[in-house]
């Protein structure tokens, strides 16, 4: 009786669950300590003492029925403006609490964009490998996502075949940096020839572009990288942010989206921005946890923590002989199945207790994806088990 | 830029918003004490203390990796149990954590259940008056509202006109008990007529006909009157609910649906639910606030706050020489325009300031809304005003 669409997505969604299950039993019959769940990006690292004492202080001081009642569809306005304050402080912009919409978590933000933008069969251009969900979340609004293949080399943009893929449907651009799966930060230089393919292609085809920067990751960043914020290389961005990786909230669904002034139909936008939260059944972030994150804005996740795990696993994996760029952003490694069906060795890896995600989730077969925002101790013990696999395929 | 659909939406959304920019304009005016805002289901009472003590014992006791971190995309297992728990207690019924998944406010639940159900064409047949954001929900998937036009004498079901308009493509019915807008709740004979249509119905068209029960008033009824818990009726029946009323939450996003054991597909509409739940972006329900709610379970708003309000502004507006059913549920009066077209009504009391929703809004016009979950004092000081608006037209 359910939906034709929902037959497929659950069909195809059963593979995940499978794994969560297949998770479970092997805790069950080997005890937790001896799984090595490498599949979730929920991390481990607990959210900043910020957190908690500003939510405590909200609800000691505030009148509950201002904490926890309705307010604009787009979000309080004393934290739309702490927010863009923030950001100017961080980027040098000119945000205003007009440029910012409250969200229910980066997910919530790109379906009402998306939602805002497309009309039925518009392209949506995303780079592979990406997060598999940018699929539903354009067939939710019956556009067509276009993916552009991976550079295996470097896994920066593959701007050539971008340039080959825009046409006059083409609505809007995703670009998610740092990068689910590969945790690979694109350098400005990337971002700004990105810019230049879509300030010529605009002209050329007399439409608007959107680029869609969706950035969970923004503040994982190691060796001292700088992750460039695209609403000040091209006009035409809409950033899409969440506090799940930052402040390590993923459950409670906050984040925002920025619009910039400089947006072409700016006023439309986020007009219907504002409608879309409602319509879609969002209404408005949470608004207590709006309230949080408005006073922890300088609050900051323990990066160091994130850092230790990446260095430990990304070292021990090559000397392994395993093949795996060095990831500077984001808490994954994305690394070659040694065998071409990177299924198969997902399926090897369990015989060990090793659960990763195939890169075909992430339209990139022969790669997968481990997640290490794990416990140190979980990578520390892991690493006997990852080195019996790796004799599986190199002698 | 902005999509087709959007032009639409933003259209239609200006005059709420128009609204709202006007009770600002005439608070600023004239002073907010001096401003008669009842065009909103905003909570004046706060959350019962209960939910503050639970939030912080919550932070202070538990891990916060746990409290703030992904669970199931249905929810916590143990807030699950807990809901499912309480509604056997209450209602007899035999529910378990797997009929219960947790929602970003039962807005969320209606979109969720509607992205699991219609596909393009699907009609979904609802009672005028009705919330009018189904109209946007049912186009959020494509899918055809059908309204059965009001029984304005007792506001009761139109079951007659109903019965013509089920068709093969109807798959679901929603009903909103305790109604927004009229505040009556439906008997159990209205229900238990309405069961025997659709039982009938299901079986000479060989079809799955499910009820929507959208339930945030459930615990706002008055004179002890009973509100019929529709599973226990009828066996296609999924309950959305919602805290926003019950313990005053709405800006917090929190509520479930009920997918009893019964329900025909019972199995894919449970899992199609979490996939829904996952790719329309809410992900899950806000995590502390799932968690909060379950140790709140017997928590309880202040029903004789809004009873109070109930009972002077009824009488008052009689006495005045309007008509009116007296409500039995939610926090609304809808009330009969003493001009046949009610904007201009809308417009004249606005000439006192006094502010209320059209009844088109809610595919009935000829009516107002009149929201009284606003302070006694905005009762009290509007009545003079209701006095000289009646003037107008009753001598």
């Amino acid at each position: 009786m359910i939906s034709e669409k929902m037959k497929t997505l659950v069909a195809n969604s059963s593979v995940t669950r499978a794994m969560f299950e297949e998770g479970k039993k092997l805790a069950a019959k080997y005890g937790a300590e001896n799984v090595f769940d490498f599949s979730l990006g929920n991390p481990n690292v607990a959210a900043p003492a910020e957190v908690k004492e500003a939510i405590i202080n909200i609800l000691q001081k505030k009148d509950p029925v201002e904490i926890h009642g309705y307010m604009l569809n787009a979000g309080y306005m004393e934290v739309r403006e702490k927010i863009a304050a923030h950001l100017n402080k961080l980027h040098e912009t000119n945000f205003s609490s007009a440029n910012i919409l409250m969200t229910v978590g980066a997910a919530g933000g790109l379906n009402v964009i998306l939602k805002v933008l497309l009309n039925p069969d518009d392209e949506v251009i995303a780079f592979a490998p990406y997060f598999g969900e940018y699929n539903n979340y354009v067939s939710n609004f019956n556009g067509k996502i276009v993916a552009v293949s991976p550079d295996t080399d470097s896994f920066q943009l593959n701007l050539e075949e971008f340039k080959q893929k825009i046409t006059s449907k083409t609505k809007a651009v995703i670009i998610n940096n740092p990068n689910n799966p590969t945790g690979v930060v694109y350098s400005e230089d990337t971002i700004k020839n990105l810019s230049e393919i879509l300030e010529n292609k605009q002209k050329e085809l007399g439409t608007s572009i959107y680029l869609i920067a969706d950035e969970p990751y923004r503040e994982l960043a190691y060796d001292g990288i700088t992750v460039p914020y695209l609403t000040k290389y091209y006009k035409n961005t809409i950033v899409g942010y969440s506090y799940s990786k930052s402040l390590s909230l993923p459950g409670e669904r906050i984040g925002y989206l920025v619009m910039p002034n400089e947006l072409d139909d700016f006023e439309n936008i986020t007009a219907a921005a504002s409608v879309a939260n409602r319509i879609l059944g969002f209404v408005n972030a949470p608004s207590l946890m709006q309230l949080a994150v408005a006073d922890c804005v300088d609050a900051k996740t323990d990066v160091s923590y994130y850092n230790r795990n990446r260095e430990l696993l990304y070292s021990s994996l090559i000397e392994y002989g395993f093949k795996c760029i060095k990831p500077q952003g984001a808490f994954y490694l994305f690394v070659k199945s040694p065998v071409a069906d990177e299924k198969i060795f997902c399926e090897a890896a369990k015989q060990f207790n090793i659960l990763f995600v195939p890169g075909s989730a992430f339209a990139c077969p022969g790669y997968v994806r481990i997640a290490y925002c794990v416990s140190y101790e979980t990578i520390k013990n892991s690493l006997p088990k990852f080195k019996e696999l790796a004799q599986k395929y190199f002698k």
